[in-house]
């Protein structure tokens, strides 16, 4: 277990209580990074605002011929240039393949707690149907219509719907509503 | 159960799966606030360099007649004018109550947790024994002597070893280590 800490003195009285406790020397400030680092952040944001449970989500597509990108920049792309953009972007691949993946961070009086929904999905060739975000040229993997173009697959099974799930089944147990 | 999001479908499609979402419509930036936020902010970006789970904290001091000054500022205040800045701002003060507060933050691929310690403490009229921080000025409800006059005390029961004591518990429930 690390403790991230500048302060010497803090990490002598931590360590009398969990002697296994290994420092690291850091001054912290704030990051770029992952969906879930992001969902985080945004989490703790809104947080500090409303001072009541609530989560936050972070969606990416990570497509494999292109090193995981859009990723964490999907929002920012789809914005820019749109589905047309990732068509244009896989013209000459031959891997059309990727996972989308959704992360929801839950926050609390007790801390952060993340879910995660991922989707194996192939790239269409052209726009088909329409849909929210790039629903109408993700086809996940094994199916044969695209997100847009079969919405009762996508509320039950995409990514989202997984991640939401992993919230669900959780704040049952917890019995949180 | 809230979700905060500026999107109106990721709203809609999360609401199919948890019917009792309610919406909060926000753009999400970057705070400053309680210990336990600016905990949490240092997790994550202590998470997003060394990706390996990790623990950071925050303490502070929360004075009765100061409305719950330093709090947040207690790192800075003692930085400025250390342990006679407390003893000056309290001088004409009958009530020399407070509250130390360590908020630690867990942090791993599942999310965040958080930790507290707390200890009921009145003021000193004066310096009493080295110590690290407040010590000096620091005498648990109770007691006789100041943190610095009794470290024995301190790193048993003070607000930090109750901290650390409760990661740790929660640590050997889950076989962290």
């Amino acid at each position: 277990m690390i403790f991230v800490t500048s302060n010497q003195h803090k990490f002598e009285e931590a360590k009398i209580i969990i002697p296994w406790l290994e420092r690291y020397n850091m001054d912290l400030i704030e990051p770029q990074d992952s969906i879930e680092l992001i969902a985080m952040y945004k989490a703790i944001y809104a947080y500090s605002k409303i001072k009541k449970p609530l989560i936050v989500e972070d969606t990416g597509l990570f497509l494999d011929a292109l090193n995981g990108f859009p990723g964490e920049y999907s929002v920012w792309l789809y914005k820019k240039i749109g589905c047309k953009g990732i068509l244009d972007l896989l013209k000459d691949k031959d891997n059309r393949n990727g996972v989308m993946r959704t992360v929801i961070a839950y926050i609390d009086d007790k801390g952060i707690r993340l879910f995660e929904g991922k989707l194996r999905v192939t790239i269409s060739n052209y726009e088909r149907g329409k849909g929210f975000g790039f629903d109408p040229i993700l086809i996940p993997e094994g199916e044969q219509f695209t997100l847009a173009e079969n919405p009762e697959f996508k509320f039950q099974y995409s990514h989202r719907a997984i991640a939401f799930k992993n919230l669900r089944r959780f704040l049952e147990d917890e019995n949180r509503q």
